[in-house]
């Protein structure tokens, strides 16, 4: 159902679609903020992928191998962050190897790499706990702190630590397919959005290939709202951009182009 | 399969789960950082409610709806977050009332509230909209800016403003259900994880109803590790944590409770 839906929308672009699912109790109690999903969403911007979902769920097996399975299947990419570390609550790797259903054991190179990072004598059982790879599995380079993440299928497994998952992602994009990238116009304009809602509506409706958002903000200047227009044409997200402006001037609305 | 799980791991305590539903392309663009789960994480915290997943899904009904339904089936409570603004791009409502299989239409205590907010004649049909709500919810009060939220079945949902949102989580906090809450005691220590994770897994062997994780950071003064022990239990969280302290003495690691 969400093939064809997607494809009657869209029905001759080959767009990519990606998920993220980010691993992470630290997460879910709100101890961190997450801005992975974010630095992604951005990288695949670049390549014009198109993010279509953000999950975050716990550090259990069940819920990650649940999760990855979901989003695999239904999305092109999948981008994993957290969880491949050395310590005992670290278990991305073993239930991406659960997902997919191949077995798991250290990784020659990853092996050789960390035995190479440490002094003789510190590479300890723990530590080679992130030379576990799932067969047939490629690693993704780590040039912070050496311990690689890894690509299985669609999958793309990656550190939690935000740095490092930078890193990870500049040694994947590479490998990344270009795609037409997403034009994005933003105009802030200093009035609330519902005293324009209703012309908004119609610029939308005669442009449906641009998506039109509209996120309300408060300043000391009073209520106001960010329009954002989004498309692959760069022309025709011009067009419904300089509607937006349009219908602004006309209504005396001081507003500015981000 | 997962409430077996779930049950398995807890068989006395009858802790109630919550998951998070965010609505908003504006998140999936990377063009805006979702704050609203932590929020909403941190509120749950104080009831003793596990935040178990968070799903970020884009401005469209499919997905809101196949979103919502994953998760009001699988968790005590569902928060969602966007999405119910005057503009075309707001249609979290009609979402969950097609969730739910029921009507929708305007709201009458909702219609007055947003009615009497507006002067005559600035009440348009756009902003009525705020006033459509399912059939069988009853309202969150919006103490910044009026347009009420709402509460069907076990699910909230709430304004994509920050500041909105976090007064509908002040407006529903006398319906909260009270349980235990979780301690945490977090301790930083000037260490790369896997020098001590050998040890750390032991100490979590031996606490198996605290959850110890552990994060490793990058300081001035080098790796660094931050370990956090969760429970329910005050006594034996703070066993694992003096445990973890006594641990960090004896390799005469510098660090410190935050």
């Amino acid at each position: 159902m969400w093939n064809s839906e997607r494809n009657m929308e869209a029905p001759q672009s080959p767009v990519k679609t990606a998920a993220v699912l980010v691993i992470g109790d630290e997460i879910l109690s709100g101890r961190t903020q997450d801005t992975n999903s974010g630095a992604i969403a951005r990288f695949l911007m670049g390549f014009g992928i198109d993010l279509k979902e953000i999950r975050v769920v716990s550090d259990d097996q069940a819920e990650i191998v649940a999760g990855l399975n979901a989003l695999r299947t239904r999305y092109d990419f999948v981008f994993t962050s957290g969880g491949i570390g050395p310590t005992h609550d670290d278990i991305t790797a073993d239930a991406v190897a659960k997902a997919f259903g191949v077995d798991i054991g250290y990784h020659s190179e990853a092996y050789a790499l960390l035995e190479a990072r440490y002094p003789p004598g510190d590479f300890n059982d723990m530590r080679k706990r992130m030379a576990r790879i799932p067969h047939g599995a490629s690693l993704i380079k780590n040039t912070v702190s050496v311990a690689p993440g890894f690509h299985i299928g669609n999958v793309y497994v990656m550190a939690g630590v935000p740095m490092v998952m930078r890193a990870m992602l500049e040694a994947i994009a590479p490998e990344m397919p270009r795609g037409v990238t997403v034009t994005s116009v933003t105009i802030s304009a200093q009035i609330p959005e519902g005293a324009i809602a209703e012309t908004l509506a119609a610029i939308q409706k005669a442009n449906p290939t641009v998506s039109i958002g509209s996120y309300p903000f408060y300043s000391e200047a009073g209520p106001g709202t960010q329009l954002v227009a989004r498309g692959r044409d760069v022309q025709i997200v011009e067009g419904a951009a300089s509607a937006i402006e349009a219908m602004l001037r006309e209504k005396a609305v001081r507003f500015e182009r981000l």
